[in-house]
This record gives C-alpha cells, sequence and structure tokens, in this order.
C-alpha cells in the first residue's frame, strides 16, 4: 500500500479526557478512575454520569439521572411505530438504527450542537435503546412488546423488557458490570466513525446511526456474535483442542482472541469471565463457559498465541454471559450497542467542542485522459 | 492542537481508480473522463454503469443496467410501511436513513462483500432510492406516494415521482446532469464515512446509512439547503451587495462559495450555472438564478474572495436549479444523496477489495489516577 495510511494505526486524531487505554500493561481508565477497579462499586448510570458530567455522580445527582432517564424509557409511538415496521428478518442492530433515526425526526433541535442539548439528547436515546431493542427482540419473536418498569434501572429493566418477567439480581448486576466494561473505549472504530459523522456539521442521531453500522461489523462489535457461534460450532468443552488445532492447520481465525491495541489480556475480561461462570451456575448449563474458559487456557499455553500476543478480548467472555443472559448470537452486536452509545455520546460532546472536518485524500490510480466514445461505437 | 491530525488534511487513505480531482486547475474526472465534457454525451446511468463496472456501456449493457435498475424502482411492501410510520417532521434524508435500513434487513446476503453482489446491492439501493424519497416528500404533503414509471429513467422518474406528473424534457434533462455532477468527488467526507464504516467489516447498507448522515451536515452535502436559504433570506438581486457587506462585517459565511479542495471556480459549476437560468427561464421565474448569478459576480470582484480563492462551489448553483425543479430546501440535501450513492457504492466495492480497518488513536489529556470515593462522600 506505499504511503497509504489505510488503516490509519497510530494516527492520532483527537485529544480526549474520557478513556485511556494502556495496551501494553493492560489497564483501562475512564477520566482517571481504572474501570476494573470501580466496576464493583458504581453502576451503569454512574458511569454514565462520569462521562457526560465529568464527575461520579453525588446521590442526588445519581437520582436525577436515573429520573431523567426512566422519563424517556417509554417510546414515543411514532418510534414504536417504526420499529413494528421493520422486516422481522434482519439483524436487531438495524433495528436501532431504524429507531434512532426515527427518535431524531422528533426532535426539533436535531441539529443542535449546545453542550447541554447533546447530553439531553444523550439521554433520550441512551434510554430508549434498551426499549427499542427488546421491543424489536419480542417482535421478532412473534410476542407483544413490554413496557419499561419505572422502578427498574438500564440492565434490570432491559432484561425485563426481553424476556417479560423480573430476573434476578445478580443477572441484573452480571448485565450491569458487562454495560459499565463496554461502555467506552478510546478512539475504536465505532467512535471514530461517530465523530468523523458529526464532523459535516451533521446531528447526534446522525453521528449514532452511524457507529452502529461500525460496531456491528464483525472486526469490531460483531465478534460477541461470531465468538459465541464458534463456541456453539464446537458444542463440547472436550473439543476444544481439535478445534484449535485444525484452526492453525486451515489457517481459520479463532473469534474473540487478539486485538489491535492489546497486546496482553484484555483487562475488561477479569470481571466478565468471573459474571459469565456465576450465570453460567445459575442458570445450570456451564457449558459455554467451559468451552471459553478451556479455550483460554489452551491458547495461554500456545506458542503461535502467546508469540503473536493473542489474549482473549472483551467479546471472548462476553459471548457465553450474554447467551446465558438469555440472548442469541444475533442480538448480541446490538446488545454491545446499549453500552456504548454512553461512550459515542462523550465523544460527539468533545467532537464538536473542538470541531474540524475529517476530510482526508485518496491518491488516484486509474486510466488518464480518456477519450470518449459514442455509445454506438463502444465495446 | 499540536500534533493531533483532527481534519486528516493530505492524508492518503486510499488508492483509487474512480476520480480524481485537481483543485488547483479545476478538473475533475471520473475514470480518466473530463467530467465536464461528457456529461453532454451520456446519461446518469452511463455515468453509474463506468463507476460500478469501469467502462461506459454499449447499448446493450445500457440497456440491462436500464431494466435492471427498473425492476428494483418499486419498494418492497416493508420499505414503503417504514417510509409511511417514519414522523412527518424529519429531514426527508433520514427518511433515506430508515429506508435503507428496512432494505437492508430484506436481504438475506446483507453482510456478503463479493463484488457481484455489491453491484447487486448497488442497483437496488440505487434504484429505490428515488422512490423512498418521493414517497416521504409526499407523505409528508399529505399525499399519497405515486409508484414509479417503468419507461422513465432515474432523473425523470424522481420529477414523476414528486410531482405526481410527468416533467418536461428539460427538467429531466437538468436533472440528470445534475446527477452525473455530483455522483462523486474522490475522498470526500461522506465517501470516507461510508469506507471507514465497512472497514470494521461491515454491510454495504451500514455503510450508506453512516455516508447519509455524514452527507447531511452542512459543511457538506446540507450546504445545498444552506445556500438556498440565504438566496431566500435575500430574496432580491439588488439586495446582494448589501447582504455580502454586512456578511464581512458581522462574519456570516456565505453559503456555497469556497471549497477545501478547489481553489478555483469549482468545475460542475458551468453545467449547472447553465442549466439553472434555462430553468428559470422555462418556469418563468429568474429571481434565485438571477441572486446566484449576481453574488457571483460581485464576489469575483471583491479582494476578500479572490485573495481567499473563495469561488462558488458545487452547491451554489444547485440551489436555486434545484428550487425551479420543485425541490424546498430541506429536500436538497436528500436529492444530492440521490445522485451520491453511485459514488458511495463504487468506492466501497474498491474498500473491500483491499480493506484494513480504520481505527486512529486518540490522546488522553484527562485527569490520573483518580482515587475511588463512596457515593456518599462525594460533591
Amino acid at each position: 500500500m506505499s504511503a497509504v495510511a489505510a488503516g490509519l494505526e497510530g494516527l492520532v486524531v483527537a485529544e480526549t479526557a474520557l478513556s485511556s487505554v494502556d495496551g501494553t500493561n493492560g489497564i483501562l481508565t475512564y477520566r482517571g478512575y481504572n474501570a476494573n477497579d470501580i466496576v464493583n462499586k458504581v453502576t451503569f448510570e454512574e458511569v454514565l454520569h462520569l462521562l457526560w458530567y465529568e464527575t461520579l455522580p453525588t446521590q442526588s445527582q445519581l437520582d436525577e439521572l436515573n429520573s431523567h432517564l426512566a422519563r424517556h424509557r417509554k417510546l414515543p409511538d411514532e418510534v414504536l411505530n417504526v420499529i413494528r415496521a421493520l422486516p422481522k428478518s434482519g439483524p436487531p442492530i438495524d433495528a436501532l438504527k431504524a429507531g434512532v433515526t426515527a427518535l431524531g425526526m422528533l426532535d426539533p433541535e436535531q441539529d443542535s450542537w449546545d453542550q447541554g442539548d447533546l447530553r439531553e439528547k444523550a439521554i433520550r436515546a441512551t434510554a430508549a435503546f434498551p426499549t427499542m431493542l427488546a421491543a424489536y427482540e419480542r417482535l421478532r419473536n412473534g410476542k407483544e412488546p413490554v413496557e419499561p418498569d419505572a422502578k427498574l434501572q438500564t440492565a434490570a429493566n432491559f432484561l425485563y423488557m426481553v424476556h417479560g418477567e423480573k430476573q434476578s439480581e445478580s443477572k441484573a448486576r452480571a448485565f450491569d458490570t458487562y454495560l459499565m466494561l463496554l461502555v467506552e473505549h478510546s478512539m475504536n472504530a465505532s467512535t471514530f466513525t461517530a465523530r468523523s459523522t458529526i464532523s459535516s456539521s451533521s446531528d447526534y442521531y446522525s453521528a449514532i446511526t452511524a457507529a452502529l453500522g461500525s460496531l456491528k461489523g464483525v472486526a469490531h462489535g460483531g465478534a460477541n456474535m461470531m465468538a459465541m457461534k464458534m463456541l456453539l460450532e464446537i458444542g463440547d468443552p472436550n473439543k476444544i483442542r481439535a478445534y484449535v488445532d485444525e484452526s492453525l492447520q486451515i489457517k481459520r481465525r479463532l473469534m474473540g482472541i487478539g486485538h489491535r491495541i492489546y497486546k496482553t489480556r484484555d483487562p475488561r475480561v477479569n470481571h466478565l469471565m468471573a459474571w459469565s461462570e456465576k450465570i453460567a451456575d445459575e442458570v445450570g448449563d456451564d457449558t459455554w463457559y467451559q468451552l471459553a474458559h478451556n479455550m483460554e487456557v489452551l491458547t495461554n499455553d500456545h506458542p503461535y498465541f502467546t508469540e503473536r500476543k493473542l489474549y482473549p478480548n472483551v467479546e471472548f467472555y462476553s459471548a457465553p454471559l450474554l447467551y446465558n443472559l438469555g440472548f442469541q448470537p444475533d442480538l448480541m452486536p446490538a446488545v454491545f450497542a446499549l453500552s456504548r452509545i454512553g461512550g459515542w455520546s462523550a465523544n460527539l460532546m468533545e467532537q464538536v467542542a473542538d470541531n474540524r472536518l475529517m476530510r482526508p485524500q485518496a491518491e488516484y490510480v486509474g486510466p488518464a485522459n480518456q477519450e470518449f466514445v459514442p455509445i454506438g461505437e463502444r465495446g
């Protein structure tokens, strides 16, 4: 590719005060707090406050944010009607794209870049996302959508709306931890796409829609789906070695192993592994956790992976956890978005505060000076 | 911004054989053909063939492409139902975002990167775009959508579906010329967003949806709307001087004047100006053409603009032309998309043929090592 910066590797395109990723030592911080340290002490909504308002909230600030989110969990009729009208055959993350577009069409201040307005948009979209996704999930399974429960926060509410009944405290806490760990990760591909989209003086909803499209890719947020499909394909924890050996032989990539930034174990894996095991115990099916665990043990001890510094990434233990929470593989990329919208929103607030149109160049390598030939003489 | 490449200026992110833009001399080529030379000799569909199949078509290739497009102009019921369900208050380009998402949800090979499959997706989406947009435009004005006429090509069909009756040959040709001139422009912001979106191994429809969001911005495809709003605000060709003087005084930007790449008159302006004048004559209202023309003459003779090399860009004469074709300002960014989807599609074919995940970095400048404080002790 000569001088073409196709992957933009190492190129710094923004300053950020949101998160830092130390890929060598495996440390992720949110505004200077070690993510691994705080997830056992806070909730997803506290992390949203940290990202959107710069500080962890006081109790009254948290109460205010929670009631603000609660007011916007129920979908406007127009948005629910769009979700109902969608083809039932598509990937659920597409329902979020259409739903957030409809939500934006109802916003008379759609284009506003005011920081307060952006926070308001972020609250409304983040509150609406789980309701949209749960509605689509139920509709595609022939069930009526369930309205949000005003007493439940993000994680517990989504589990409730998907399943139609309240789930256990431990499941809600496991999912809340997942939401906290996936919410923000510096200049990842979808965050970059969100920033580049809004940089043309576009709007919040357009940027979120674009980010959903980027997240959907299997080299990004779609990897949890691919990891789960791989685990389902293997099916038996005792078949891990044969599958890994065959993969190396036919050069098939192991899904969920390796990361462009982390050259060590992804720091987000610890809590996800623990919760994955715990929820597996609770539901009485540890097949998927055990499969993942066996694969990690095996690859950690295999020179092909250790020499290339290929370790399990965040999608790897997400997959068995989300599966045991009752989510099919094709729902998983959309579930990722319920978390990452928090980070996208914060990044958009940063981007518009110091915006520059992202407009790189291409090098023309095609034919020059072609002579026009009338249509009757072509061919 | 120190070493931060916020605008990606001058950075080459891809090789392309689609178009070249010589910003110094004002020359735009499509696969080596001078765009200004060929638009009087070909049709929009011939340019689509050039971009998607590498050559201008023979008559039988063109017939084949036209009948292929014709087969897909009528919307699947599911897509029309989504368009019907959308809030009527939004910008029409948002209807394209939701519509193309629904179209993608119906595609069982949604994720395919096969070049033939991508051409098929491009044909279906490019055929469906004008029908979606005309349907939304009529619905928001309280009218029933009009089905496409199987005998009309892209430009004439859109005019027919919007107005509910066939428009003149000259209007169809004016709009066809517009479609040809706007279809492709190297690594512009929306094309870059499309490429960066699909680079995560995402799908065609996600990339098109993202590109629509980027195009919508007033620093990109939304500029035609802003230029028209400016002309409407001025209202009288004799008030141009006062408006320009006041703009310089209060540092108000003149919409449609200046371009990041062109440091000369945008080469696409010639034909658009001529068609703008001709259609103004035909409809018997040359106010908007005259306003634009007076502003160009005045700024071409004004040192503020000549010193900064600020010349009319493609949006500038698009605005009065599109307005006289019967399109309100807020429809204009979406009308731009009816053309540019051709270029986006060709760029996506190129991108997946030599893909690399676009994943730049951010520099963390926030607080370090924050100590956790329990919620009761914060504030």
